[in-house]
């Protein structure tokens, strides 16, 4: 069973060790992933030239990868930061944005799944299963509709991602109306956050780079948690600060502008406290 | 004459489909662009590689190519997505932003003229005369003083417009205190905005997206409008959006910040029916 | 001793002249830059391309290179604007962002020192010792504890300030919790700004960006201040700015969202007379 108290933990962790995040991301939402760092008490450092690639992870805490728009040298880039950060012990986390949308990204994130050991991989399940079969249907960057999780095929739902948190290796977050976390062998429900969450680029891009903050944040502790919690914390923390955003964006009755704005607010103001409070995590049974 | 009623039927044909809209734009003012296209509710895929051109194009409902930073790479992208999108029949906007500025943006946007069908061309009057001569002198991204749109003048620029339509054989915006717009052989005002709206950047940038989106709503519709119209109708509705984010940013007594947050606010809660009441629309006549 | 009543000077020159300020800046916080630019009065032009470096720096009234997220092409870019605005005799700015922290920048740097004569270098104290030396240890894109002012340190930094400036032969700022400002001769120290600036990415962007259109702002004074004072004038509005922001964000209990959007506003509306009234310089007596 998931302790939500370890919520708590991991977001003190990461504001009083302040680690320094590489992050080799796309020009979309960059700025909302920096601010989203700075937000939740981790530091930014959104370099992508492939000349200071392996300098750059070499100082950091954690490298976040996102593949958003994706180049030639980006990508060499990723792979270079990647493998050095495995060299050095500090989680490398994957947003394989919009794989199975085009060869192009498939095979960029084969190749990284070929190079690098992610710490943990965030996307939402169409993408997840592209990335396990090398091929796949999503509309653009969204899930599609034979993929997206609801209350009545999350269970079904859960036993195919620990499939492929078992076959990729790694843990797998899947994003969706609840939100699923398996390291292959446990598989945890996170009933926390808002459909608001998905009105606003960028949302699963700053997740995932939260989720890196965190994962590096929750490694400076002396005894760290297991990745799949840590990483189920972050996930809590995020929609938590959805839930508290979406509350105040309805109240100012705001629009997109307001919500981002106040997302942003909600991980810099909300308390650890809080965050465990509001955490609602499920242990999925699969037999 | 102009039926504002169209305002309010593109409005919910755009929220009811949620068109892709695959853009190729620039770094500057992308997120603001991803953010307005689901602020109206469409679907915003933001993806410049040439690997992915092609097939982002297949799957989208509209395509939309700003020439505000481009590079060799993005015009080709630009390019295949463009010829795709004509060959699958769904609409393609342009915005040239800066064209007239430099030779490399004449050039590119000429080349991008000579290879694809657009559906709608929005820019400022200098820009857009800039595409139609191959020449002109912009201040950066800023109309010229001579090229401007007052109230002395517009029924000549509106001339102009009408030319400059029938020469690049296709429907063009021009933005300016008072919007123009043209198919070669109707001439439109729109009589709504606010001066505020020139004091973000991106403000046209998102206008010329939104209107991607709202031309590719429009498709969808089962007897679709006119070109002209739904374009005319998506410049009522940006900038009646753009006057209440005025009034809001005013009772504040905010900035840019504010006004940035209000506007995508705006676009987001504004209902099809207030979008219809408040559109000002006028036919100009041209003996 | 530093005359407030330039701020306010420098302040009306920008917003009379409306300088356009052609920036070669990184896509992190581009969008910041821009709108920066247009809420103190200036006009934003962000083109990267090599082919439009020389052709945009000749219409401008400033130029602004930020080395956040270089390539060789923006380099290039940089190159061709630097040196085309010192023919024209227009004020070229430089952060050195991240420089000491990798090779490849470092030698960019180098490059640009090498080739363009500057009007002013705004960075961190360890940006700015890197640059002299050509070596140092940044913590990314953040000063060293070693190198951090603080009240104890602040003369003997403004002692190293003024022979960095010496040895650049140009005006450097150094941020920090005193800002230091010197030509190699006059060391000046701003008690003005806040921490919450440090909060958000892009601040020292947007200072950066903020002081390149004050000193083309400047420059178009009939009788322009010594680059010296327009440069302490601009560090001093903006950082007004930021405790305007700071206060307002405080108020409404916002955070990292809130004060981005706060500090837009604060140099959108914050008038002239209480930029100057605010102003807190001090000379800092160096024997």
């Amino acid at each position: 069973m998931f302790d939500v108290q370890m919520v708590a933990e991991v977001s003190r962790a990461v504001r009083e060790s302040s680690p320094l995040i590489h992050c080799i991301t796309n020009y979309v939402t960059v700025n909302d992933c920096a601010n989203v760092l700075l937000a939740t008490g981790a530091s930014p450092c959104m370099a992508e030239e492939t000349q200071t690639a392996v300098e750059t992870a070499e100082i950091s805490g954690g490298v976040n990868l996102n593949i958003g728009t994706l180049h030639d040298g980006t990508l060499e880039a990723m792979l270079l930061a990647g493998r050095r950060a495995n060299e050095v012990g500090i989680p490398v986390t994957l947003d394989p944005v919009g794989v199975g949308a085009s060869r192009f990204r498939t095979e960029a994130a084969k190749t990284l799944l070929s190079q690098i050991r992610f710490a943990a991989i965030r996307g939402n399940m169409s993408e997840l299963k592209a990335l396990a079969t090398g091929a796949g249907s999503t509309k653009g960057v969204d899930v599609s509709a034979a993929d997206a999780i609801s209350e009545a095929n999350y269970r079904e739902r859960a036993r195919l991602l620990r499939d492929l948190a078992r076959q990729l290796k790694t843990v797998v977050v899947a994003s969706g109306p609840i939100d699923l976390a398996s390291d292959g062998t446990i598989v945890y429900g996170v009933r926390n956050g808002s459909p608001m969450m998905g009105n606003i680029t960028g949302s699963g891009c700053m997740l995932t780079t939260f989720l890196c903050g965190w994962l590096a944040g929750n490694n400076k502790r002396p005894t760290p948690f297991e990745t799949l919690d840590a990483a189920v914390a972050a996930v809590c923390a995020y929609d938590v600060c959805g839930e508290i955003a979406t509350a105040k964006t309805q109240e100012k009755n705001g629009g997109v502008g307001t919500f981002r704005t106040e997302l942003l607010d909600a991980v810099t103001i909300t308390s650890p406290e809080t965050l465990s409070a509001r955490a609602k995590v499920e242990t999925i049974s699969l037999d």
